[in-house]
């Protein structure tokens, strides 16, 4: 398929939704922080503020490979949640260009993406990940989706209240673009891709994942990306409200860091992202910024 | 170098000395968990024992791959730590015969070995990690090593004299057989082993590290390898012994934590034994045993 011819405006639109976004969840986020009532974990009880610090990155020929913001907050609902935008540009190297559409043509690239995760102190609260991203290569796609890990054994089914609303948002974002988008592949390709092999487990209870997404309308692509990220913001501060004030116990801390441990290995072991990130020189603290706060192999 | 007509008999002897280590290396901790005066981490004050769980190993033909024997141990020094004996045999799957010497010609392979990770409780008291093992294909070679990992900045450095103790021990196993031993060599390649290139930071403070370890002279090689196990059993519990009783702060305990977020990221990203056995059905209970029981990524 083509280029379009104005594909530069095209990636600037989309590097500036990503910040958009980023905006509207740090703002979504921080009033999350400001609205909670309790309870608390015992010594941290200020509303939360996100830190933002930008980064560059720079190409191995030393030119400017572009950069990011990373916007990090540690709250008292949220305890470690990070929300990162990145515009980089460079080449592939040798051994990732086989592996990239259209990099073996040509190694030039351009991607620009928003990134997050969250790791809410309450057990009771779902691990959220979300991301989207525009890919340039000789060729050009989208990439993203949204998944969610309830880190109790209890809630991590398909018949929790929380699964079920998740499901029907991104479904929703799909449905609305159907055209486009199709909600059942794409809820399976979640399935499979946050899988955690040497455990034979899913990470949580699914989502959905795409990636290579590109059609004869961008408008329609570009607007199912932009739909994603707005199904995220309608679906998970609604779950994080519907949690937040209820009491956890000791044991459902544990299981929650035991949980997290799981997260951790799938990131280490088997997500593309990270692996890809750090053998690209790719910014090493957003990128590890996912890791949890509270970790528990027993 | 042709094998030696004997191998049977060498596997044999290899794979009854790794028995013989692990017996040994067991009582020694044992005895540390009961000599031990405090003080303890608040709940957990009776002295540990090993727990022996027996695993099987199954090619994927179906026939019998051997097995192995984890010994796990939550004490009240050591919080984790498990060693770990297998002697195995099957056939590489075609992605690995080419990264492993000698089994491009023939893919069957046997190996037998022991590894051991030691998380303490006590902040003072540094991480251990130690392995040696015996594999043969269309070549045979030993392998092994061990390698001291501090978790407090103070005492992370060569200058501590835990760290140098340790040196000291595992140079006194190579001098003891120089003649196909070579200490500073074998401490390099610990360092450019144990070394987390993403964060351009070294795991620990080294000790040895070595492969494909073969000479014309089996009984040389062979007593280097026990040597190695028998300098790990001379200074490691004298290290736990120096620093067990020192107190430690709730600081001390948050660093000891961070730290073991860097070991894990190691174990999950780089170290070939961990990814090489959850590629090739080794068992997983006993590979991911080496994680940090707590971590945490700030």
């Amino acid at each position: 398929m083509a280029l379009p011819e104005n594909l530069d405006d095209l990636k600037t639109r989309a590097s500036l939704w990503f910040s958009t976004l980023r905006d509207r969840i740090l703002a979504d986020f921080e009033a999350l922080e400001d609205e909670a009532t309790g309870p608390f974990f015992a010594d941290n009880d200020k509303p939360g503020r996100f830190v933002r610090e930008p980064w560059e990155r720079t190409n191995a020929d030393g030119t400017s490979g572009g950069g990011g913001m990373m916007s990090m907050m540690h709250g008292r609902v949220l305890e470690k949640v990070g929300v990162h935008v990145s515009t980089v540009h460079g080449e592939f190297s040798p051994e990732f260009r086989s592996q990239i559409p259209g990099a073996s043509e040509d190694p030039r690239f351009w991607a620009s993406g928003i990134s997050l995760i969250a790791h809410p102190w309450n057990p009771n609260v779902p691990t959220v990940h979300m991301n989207t991203r525009m890919v340039v290569t000789t060729r050009a796609w989208f990439g993203g989706g949204a998944d969610l890990t309830p880190v109790l054994d209890r809630r991590r089914n398909q018949t929790d209240a929380d699964s079920i609303n998740f499901h029907a948002a991104m479904r929703k974002a799909c449905d609305n673009h159907a055209a486009v988008a199709p909600y059942d592949k794409y809820k399976e390709w979640c399935d499979t891709y946050f899988h955690l092999p040497h455990r034979n487990e899913p990470r949580g209870i699914g989502g959905i994942f795409y990636d290579h997404h590109w059609t004869d309308d961008f408008e329609a692509d570009f607007t199912f990306t932009q739909d994603v990220g707005e199904a995220f913001r309608a679906i998970y501060p609604a779950i994080v409200r519907a949690n937040v004030a209820k009491p956890w116990t000791e044991a459902d801390v544990i299981e929650q860091e035991v949980r997290r441990g799981r997260y951790a290995e799938f990131n280490l072991l088997h997500d593309r992202g990270t692996i890809f990130g750090l053998k690209t020189g790719g910014n090493v603290k957003s990128i590890l910024s996912s890791l949890p706060p509270r970790v528990r192999w027993p």
